[in-house]
């Protein structure tokens, strides 16, 4: 039995306590948590606290312990505290440097907002520059969203091949196909859902709390080539379902307790289903990173419409959402050039390019590596990591088959 | 042993049987065909013939078998047809009247295109009433299409109620919640994918056919009061995420080989990644039932984009597909009047009601009933039946919780 460390600042202390899937060697994954620069074993840990362990965590998915609801979650939180103060077999116990992280669970639906007023108005600028108004009509009355592609969901690590599809420039008579030349990133946060609802209920914001689980960081890759060509009328398609990266670290919502902030003031007052009596969102600070130069700061607590909002939004036609589903923010930008979480608004669509590496760069070239990192307040005056999602842009292959 | 009685012009011949999931009181769901007014277990009628039947159909879902791909697919179909045109065992047999149809499977990932020309042109026209042209310039370039949910797909049966959501008509100053007044169809086909592809690979048009396991009737009911609102720029989510329903009966594609005819042809020539050598699509007919009353006939063999055409799209930037994807063709309208496949182009946006039991309808009524039917042509003279796709609309209850 060992005393665990906890570097001091790691972001990963005891009011963390983020869940993901890891694996060692060739064995199976199974679900840990990490404490300092290590991963913990759950059931291992818990073993001798709770019986139900290793049904929930020997296992190579978060799902089974998402499920359970918050009740569990919480029961859960509390025995790791008590239990990773004191000592901890040494078998249950694995460097950080030592394990591949897996996707914390398959993910059911997905679905993607746009909740950011300063990216949206940008995009609309860009998009629509002769629209008098950047925002659409509907924007201030519902979170706009759209369903995104699951089965392209990657764990951060994994690299990103360019994509291949048709665009038409504002001069070509006729579209072409190949590789993508204008392959962006969206800095953006996910949320999880742990327990769902049946069909024919909804999710009241007020009741977002007890159905959300966890967040990670979420990089929406999007080749705005294709994207701007397809996207009329019904959305974006295969701009952006080639790939989505996300952090293996599942934060839970219990440890963003101390992030919480009041969103931006929404006028006009949202219709009663989107009322929230205490509108919160999350104080999470990300950074981009771009071949190893932070670009841009996007600060989370800007975004227009809250994460409870955007569940509650998603629900109230009665739709169902599973253990598993995952819902994305959009990009996160604030009002400052730098703090914006896509290349497109960083470089106003390519034509103000931006210093990386001591070149002049606009969208993503071959080779080059993305890594977002996040961190919020929690508790005690301790910084809450998120970790980070990294991955490297390989280039188009030969299309097989 | 006995023989089985096969009623001629049943829909469900020999040269027909398809896939689907039943259960008899409360046994466990297993997999099982059809053969006229008989669903035969696969696993018990396989059994002395394939020592893995009982790991394929003994199960609640298509997906084990489907993932064993096209070479298994022919051997269990010419199997099934030796065994059936035998004597099988009596345990192996249900009456269809006492059986209940599950979901053929979970649902992966759901894409729904656009692939009408004469639907996209109606829409075109009363969306957008004040474009020159119906279509957009995208439109005869790519297949357009959009992800849905999977969660809210149900199997035939299931009542449907009515969403709530904002919508906000040409007079209205702000938005206001309630109850869907534009609730429609869209009758379509549904394709459902046996054998997936990795990420970064493409599954080429002439491939598709080694893919696709086969097809449902599928109903995107669509809210287009709630649609209509929400749908700039990112595409339709609430006006179609709270159902669609499909057909029990999963056919195989190898059972609509004598179906296939050429699609419409296709100008300008699509980019080589779209073209077809052999552009086939399927000659199913299809008829819509309002309260038992035939209101249209779409012709699946107008569609201008075909079912291997939208599969090569969906992956040529490298996305994968699974075991269990379904795509679907969009609403399917031909160029008569009563072949349109959705209530707002039959009412021309509600402007020109029809007649439904003597009264003048436009959009559905709490307690409608629709019935979707289809058949193509199959070997031997025989008619392949589709089945039936039914729910009746039930009134928004007061939203829980």
């Amino acid at each position: 039995m060992i005393t665990l460390s906890i570097p001091k600042d790691s972001g990963f202390g005891l009011a963390n306590l983020p869940y993901g899937v890891y694996s060692v060697g060739g064995a199976a994954p199974r679900v840990g948590t990490r404490v300092g620069d290590t991963v913990v074993d759950l059931a291992l840990v818990l073993a001798a606290e709770d019986p139900g362990a290793e049904a929930l965590f020997a296992t190579d998915s978060l799902a089974t312990f998402m499920s359970t609801g918050p009740a569990k979650w919480a029961q859960v939180r509390e025995t790791l505290q008590r239990v990773l103060a004191g000592e901890v077999p040494k078998e249950a116990l694995h460097p950080v440097a030592s394990v591949r992280m897996h996707l914390p669970c398959e993910f059911a639906d997905y679905v993607d907002f746009y909740a950011s007023e300063h990216h949206a108005s940008n995009l609309g600028r860009l998009f629509r520059p002769d629209n008098p108004d950047p925002l659409m009509p509907n924007w201030k009355h519902l979170p706009v969203g759209y369903h995104g592609r699951s089965s392209t969901i990657v764990e951060s690590g994994v690299d990103i091949v360019r994509p291949s599809g048709q665009r038409k420039g504002p001069g070509d008579e006729e579209p072409t196909f190949g590789p993508s030349t204008r392959l962006d990133i969206e800095a953006e946060m996910g949320f999880i859902v742990g327990v769902g609802n049946e069909m024919g209920s909804r999710i009241s914001v007020d009741d977002a709390s007890t159905h959300l689980f966890g967040a990670v960081i979420f990089n929406d890759w999007s080749a705005r080539d294709i994207q701007a060509w397809e996207y009329v009328p019904l959305g974006p398609n295969l701009g952006k379902s080639f790939a989505s990266s996300v952090s293996p670290w599942v934060v839970p919502m219990a440890a963003l307790a101390d992030a919480k902030v009041s969103t931006p003031t929404q006028d006009p007052t949202p219709l009663p289903y989107l009322h929230m009596d205490d509108p919160w969102t999350l104080d999470v600070d990300l950074e981009v990173e771009w071949n190893g130069q932070v670009v841009s700061r996007p600060p989370f607590r800007t975004m227009y419409w809250s994460p409870a909002q955007m569940l509650a939004h998603t629900t109230v036609n009665g739709a169902r959402t599973r253990t598993g589903d995952i819902f994305a923010s959009g990009t996160i930008s604030g009002p400052d050039k730098e703090q914006r979480g896509a290349f497109i608004e960083l470089t106003w669509g390519g034509k103000e390019p931006i210093q990386v590496g001591g070149e002049e760069r606009t969208f993503l070239q071959d080779g080059d590596t993305i890594t977002i990192r996040a961190t919020a307040p929690g508790a005690n005056g301790e910084r809450i990591s998120f970790g980070e999602v990294t991955a490297t842009i390989l280039p188009t292959p030969p299309l097989r088959p």
